[in-house]
């Protein structure tokens, strides 16, 4: 259902254990940015009705994570702060083709991998979470990402044929499970 | 309380008068650009935990503002597209210096001053529609924007002492009168 090429590895689950707090920092960060991509969305297409709606909407659920995961470090007494982030998202960014209206599936598709990987990765931690409280905020995040995968893709439909969405999502899906198999010497979400 | 220099002149009612459906698109835009605008603060000061939770309370507002504008044009049967910008916001915006501290005080101060000139626009607008249904949805707006340019100028005071900031309001406030005093052909929120 999310599209996804790979299942996250071993080594990213011994990542997390050993550095909870940083990958919670980021997170925070994650949801902030998954937010500014929604707006970013608006912004370039203003006069889109549909898609200004569902990104709207995508915005206020970004910054409502982004204010749970703030709570999360503060009731845990982990201090918010800026970290560099790992380069899952601007390889990721570096694939889009940047003439209409391919930009705009790719901008699509490109969130759309994004949501279903966290979406991945959220079901992980909610299994793997040191403790309930934890895991049942990973849980109550993970219907919600896997909603805004969906919405992705279908709007990439918007501005291509559904086969052309569907073999250039399959094509940015491989790269992704590329760039997440190599991952990052850095703990983040998306390492 | 709003610190500006200027009150809207009866040429802007006229143009309002005159071109009411593409000042109610002008200004869906404008919700959208404004929590663009606090969107873009969140971004660039992402470690400022303060000033994140205010950007992220408002971006949230505007877009509730965006939504309420798009009912309102659903409501009156007028097509929402794509509007060329009255040259407000770009004119404004020239104005940032772009070294920081300076910058982050600048684009709050900008901000600011957009929201001070929605808020005076809006109340001349409640006392002006042509129904009831108008008149409330602007004056709806009216006190969350008088609120986000408080909010923005006690940001400011975060990045450079109050007296310093006092005195740049001032400056900026200056020329965003002068901005629109020469106002624009096109009717827009801001011409
Ligand atoms: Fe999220
Ligand atoms: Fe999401
Ligand atoms: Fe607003
Ligand atoms: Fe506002």
């Amino acid at each position: 259902m999310l599209r996804l090429k790979s299942n996250s590895s071993q080594r990213w689950l011994s990542q997390v254990e050993s550095n909870l707090d940083e990958i919670l920092i980021d997170h925070a960060h994650c949801e902030r940015k998954a937010a500014s991509t929604a707006m970013g969305l608006m912004n370039s297409y203003a006069e889109r009705r549909e898609l200004c709606d569902e990104m709207a909407s995508i915005v206020i659920e970004e910054l409502e994570h982004y204010r749970m995961v703030l709570d999360v470090l503060d009731s845990r007494g982990i201090r918010f702060r800026q970290l560099r982030p790992s380069s899952y998202g601007s390889q990721l960014n570096a694939l889009i083709i940047r003439t209409e209206p391919q930009r705009a599936v790719d901008k699509l598709l490109v969130a759309s991998l994004i949501e279903a990987r966290s979406c991945e990765r959220f079901d992980l931690l909610r299994k793997h979470a040191p403790d309930k409280v934890l895991a049942d905020f990973y849980d109550s995040l993970f219907e919600s990402e896997a909603r805004h995968h969906a919405t992705y893709v279908r709007l990439a439909e918007e501005f291509a044929p559904r086969a052309e969405v569907q073999r250039r999502l399959n094509e940015l899906s491989e790269a992704e499970a590329k760039i997440i198999e190599v991952g990052s010497e850095l703990a983040r979400m998306h390492s």
